[in-house]
């Protein structure tokens, strides 16, 4: 018995143990394992399972005071950013991310998060985990800086797969809305349908279908369903989860990280434009640290995997250490409310789509 | 005789005319009427016809002392936001929007601006200017603030229609290749074709097609073809055009937008917080106003139609004076540059997508 689950056994009983993929990301275990430092100092709750070359690890640990709440698993081999997901299936065993996402299938630990390469992950996880019982495809979930007073929006699918039938939407809509409610605190998450403004537009049929079948799930769900929000209605206070499918999703997620670093710069060229511009900015530092942390991608790091039976984070693969810990937060989070058994029941309960119900179930006997 | 046309004829004998539709702005004509000032102010070799009630445009062009450069055009009626565009095609013909466009179609004018109803403006720009031939379905490219040394990129399609397959993608890279040449000077356009990172997920059938036609046509037409970009690409200095569907070019350009338009509304918030920070606001405010400029969404404001037999420039419906005097601007260099005749050789010339002339040509004569 080793230090992470000890003391969830021992002193306080509470402990929630967090798996860790220490590899993979663009700056390597150091930048991990100093995530893994801050959240640790912040809760005294967190244990961790650390996956990766043991020795380099254990120095990183050892350096940074975390014996008493890591535990290594030793795991020589990486999954590298291009490695092709399908290549990881068959011959990923020996690799950390597998590792960190058998922790989680063997119940030693609660949740996973990795830096590493998205497809690779998704593909594991569903492999190891498998889809939750009528969840035809798993969606990643994403937070989004908006208007609401909570400071978030929740997005859906924002690259898990790129395609997605209006059941699939369906599923997205109750699982944002679950996520939203377990992750954010929304007691009655607004659910929007993301489209295009111009109505000879609103044509593309699954959407169409989409509206009609969340319309009809929404009330028994406990959601609010504003209907069709466009790309501009994303970070508004009109709405807390935005459904799409995985491609349009990921191309607005990366649209919209393109579009706030563009500002950055041009931002920071603004004040350093001239000397009169640089005291400006001296004095407005405050102001302009205020409104970085509003923005800052690094705050809302964290795409979560839902759908499957266990709760998986991937973080930014250019996550530094309040990235990575970011994500540690929201899988402590999600793990400490008993999500993954919350989302189950919801989807299970829902009175959805009952003419797709077979098809789902048979996609998933097959598939998942 | 009138005042727009006599003097093309008379002193100078290169004005250009532009056909503008007053009405169906959010802020109505007395916006229009003041862009159209404010680009009169500065080019003397533009003339204007001016669409909608003569009552009301006669009095607004008299009070901004317009009348040696105005022609109105007296419409009583105006297409409404909501308007559903096959409506429009068939009633529309006593609108401002349809007569600003027969201008076009009838050679008194040489482009048009509209502010109104998107769906509208494409469906009757389609039915009076026809499609170019070859070109199976016309595209609105927008610009977006970049990193580029000429500050915009060229995005397409960003709403004209939300199919795109292989052909129309190929035939989106050769016209915005097309407008980045004469509209931004650009003279070797480099190309990227929008998609999603994971490499399982570059698998959309018509997106790998695309990627083959466009790298067999790009040096024929002159163009260097990057392939594959990211949404966070779209304002990167790798790539002069971004080569998407409209449904996903329009959910992107929304999304950037309402990302701009949140980080200014936090910005604006961080300098009100402290009495410091409102201080150092003050003597930021030209830094600002520089960052701003490079932002500001009116000045990229004017969508252009392309693959029409006459230039269409679409300004956004909450554009202000500013905003339809840029609009103006991009119509009136687009006319100088004779950008029709330039893209209809361009798509003539190309080597194209040879297995799918017949087709194209066929939907041409049926719907063109």
């Amino acid at each position: 018995m080793t230090a992470a689950s000890e003391q969830t056994n021992g002193q306080s009983g509470k402990r929630i143990i967090i798996s860790v993929d220490a590899m993979g990301g663009d700056f390597g275990p150091k930048a991990v394992v100093a995530g893994i430092k801050r959240s640790a100092d912040k809760n005294a709750n967190i244990g961790f399972l650390v996956h990766g070359p043991a020795a380099t690890l254990t120095q990183l640990i050892e350096r940074r005071g975390l014996g008493h709440c890591c535990e290594v698993r030793d795991v020589a081999e990486v999954v590298t950013m291009d490695a092709k997901p399908s290549h990881v299936m068959r011959k990923g065993k020996g690799t950390s991310m597998w590792s960190a996402i058998d922790a989680v299938k063997n119940g030693e630990a609660e949740a996973v998060i990795s830096c590493g390469n998205t497809g690779a992950l998704m593909a594991v996880s569903m492999l190891q985990l498998r889809k939750l019982p009528g969840i035809a495809r798993p969606a990643i979930a994403c937070l989004w800086p908006s208007r609401n007073t909570g400071g978030f929006n929740v997005m859906l699918d924002v690259g898990a797969d790129i395609r997605a039938d209006a059941n699939d939407l369906l599923q997205y809509a109750l699982m944002g809305g679950s996520y939203a409610r377990n992750g954010l605190g929304i007691q009655r998450p607004r659910i929007g349908l993301l489209n295009v403004g111009t109505e000879e537009h609103k044509g593309r049929p699954e959407i169409k279908d989409a509206h009609d079948l969340i319309t009809e799930a929404a009330p028994q769900a406990e959601l609010d369903f504003v209907g069709f929000v466009e790309g501009g209605d994303i970070p508004s206070n009109r709405v807390d989860v935005i459904v799409t499918d995985g491609f349009t999703g990921n191309v607005a997620l990366k649209t919209g990280e393109g579009t706030a670093s563009l500002i950055r710069e041009f931002l920071r060229q603004a004040f350093r434009a001239t000397p009169l511009s640089r005291v400006a900015a001296l004095i407005a530092l405050t102001s302009l640290q205020r409104l970085s942390m509003r923005i800052d991608p690094r705050r809302v790091n964290g795409g979560v995997f839902l759908g499957l039976n266990g709760t998986v984070v991937k973080s930014h693969g250019s996550a530094d250490a309040t990235g990575v810990s970011s994500a540690i937060k929201l899988a402590f989070r999600l793990a400490e409310s008993r999500f993954t058994e919350r989302i189950a029941a919801r989807v299970a309960s829902a009175p959805v789509a009952r003419q797709d119900a077979l098809r789902s179930d048979q996609n998933n006997e097959q598939t998942g």
